[in-house]
């Protein structure tokens, strides 16, 4: 089970502040150490992930289809020589057709997800992200999970040895990171999860995604990440591979943050079999029809594989220990809020 | 004047050859020799860009209005919570903005141009492709025009010292790089290109960016990269600063490879004042009531500044000496052709 702590240090605040004008925001000191500790963050991540043979790939920014994962998020249509495409909400089908060629690869994705209003005050939701999209052919959820783990780790390390003083500005307290940095991350199941929720009277159902109140309580009493596995299927999309021995268990994970920062990570093996594509997009009432370019690569091969998005913002908000996305963003755009 | 050469090493071909469907291009050779090479110049980018005090900052994928520049290039359009957004053709006012916190800063930016579909064979554009995208708080042209040079060397020998047996493969030849590498590039104004043009029977317009076909015979006449300064004010757009003792001129510049592969960079010292800018904007037919956060913005202080944007396929096409910028896109869209 996870290690839980009764006085974490250094844990999210309960009401993200509002945002300054971007003439205020973009000179802040706040803004200016953030983004100090997001180019070493990506600078441990491009040099992790390349020394352990990952090729960088630069991502499209709109297709004919995009993700249709996502907890309510929509994605931005734009009229492309006469035919609707849609920005980008993730690149997974792309990453997966790229392993024809690059078994091991990453992007740094910018993404944009039409979010609703409603998450303006999560201090967690920006329309336009970035996630560190990586994906491994031939690789199992272990692997993914193993490397997840690595990935956070060196990031953690390379800015307290990099920006310590930006870190520590910002209030933040190296000791906030001893027990990531000390041991393995505990793990538990979504069924777990739900049942501790649940413990805790939480109304959190069995079907679906962890809510935020429940993942943010979880992860305000954790004294290092965690991971959790194995969500029902129909939380998630068509590309997360279902267990084999467990029909309607996906063999995926999320890697939740301690300190009520919430989920840095997402991640799965995928499914790569043809059939079971279709038969998964038609569950999640995708219609194949508009997925022709992906399902002819799917039909032609591509390799099993698994992989993860961190998701880049949410990463500094946690290496910072700030208390909302739009503190760590340049130009944040907060759900239903006209920014430039 | 321009150092030219009879046989110039390693030109760039007559004529493009076609794409090739996206599941064998992805597996070709080509390209994954092409994003080796892209990956070290992409790092190389950053070790001497930070190395000398930059930082890299996340530039935004939509916003209320975007750069009005290029030639015969439009922007697409998103509804954005009930407003018209645009996706960015680049992301120059923002690098003015940002100037207020980050003196010294760059981006990898990624831009989306919709290019009229005759350009599709032109073998130099794509509707996606990457900027990087450079500025400099209280700096000359000069400024601008040197780090760019550098910023080519220095990408042109670290690929050669880190991914020479790709290089070879695609048929690059190291000596095409030796004159680059050896002096000061050379500089022509605008006037004399146009007048260069002319003496060889070609119609450049002097009130016009040099045209493809101009452009191209430059550079394939040179034995090294070589500064074109001094554009036309119609010719580019509004953030350009005029020269303030050369009225119609302004101060800004191109970066022309040799060999027959165009331009790899643009830049400029921009305006910075208010009424210049509201001046310069009227000139150039844009509303300036679409640009209310940036004139709100340089209303509050913007500093002076110079910087460019050098674009990356073009300079990944370059390294390696390939055909088209398709072949050095992973996911690349043609003008007019649909495709993932």
């Amino acid at each position: 089970m996870i290690q839980t702590s009764p006085t974490p240090l250094a844990v999210a605040g309960p009401t993200p502040p509002r945002p300054l004008p971007l003439a205020e925001h973009l000179r802040s000191d706040t803004l200016k150490a953030a983004m100090l500790v997001q180019q070493e963050a990506l600078q441990a991540t491009r040099d992790l992930l390349r020394g352990r043979g990952f090729t960088e790939l630069l991502p499209p920014l709109i297709g004919p289809v995009t993700d249709p994962g996502g907890r309510g998020a929509k994605a931005l249509d734009v009229d492309y020589y006469g035919q609707r495409y849609r920005l980008m909400t993730s690149a997974i089908l792309y990453k997966q057709a790229s392993l024809r060629g690059f078994g091991k690869l990453f992007y740094i994705a910018p993404n944009v997800r039409v979010e609703p209003p409603e998450t303006a005050e999560t201090g967690r939701h920006l329309v336009e992200f970035h996630q560190i999209d990586v994906e491994i052919a031939d690789g199992t959820r272990e692997d993914a999970m193993r490397l997840a783990a690595d990935l956070l780790k060196a990031v953690v390390e390379r800015v307290w040895e990099r920006v310590p003083q930006e870190l520590v500005g910002l209030g933040r307290d190296r000791r906030a990171f001893a027990e990531l940095l000390d041991g393995p991350f505990d793990r538990c199941t979504h069924a777990e999860a739900v049942g501790r929720l649940r413990a805790l009277g939480h109304p959190q159902s069995p079907d679906a995604e962890i809510d935020w109140t429940g993942e943010e309580r979880l992860s305000r009493q954790a004294v290092r990440p965690f991971f959790v596995t194995d969500y029902p299927k129909g939380s998630r999309g068509f590309y997360d591979r279902q267990d084999p021995d467990r029909p309607g268990v996906l063999r995926n994970f999320d890697l939740i943050a301690h300190g009520g920062f919430g989920e840095l990570v997402s991640g799965s093996e995928r499914e790569a079999d043809y059939a079971a594509i279709i038969t998964r997009m038609r569950e999640s009432g995708e219609n194949p029809a508009k997925y022709q370019w992906y399902l002819d690569m799917v039909r032609e091969g591509i390799p099993a594989s698994a992989g993860f998005g961190m998701g880049l913002q949410r990463l500094v908000r946690f290496l910072t220990g700030l208390d909302a996305l739009w503190q760590v963003s340049a130009y944040p755009k907060l759900p239903g809020v006209l920014a430039p």
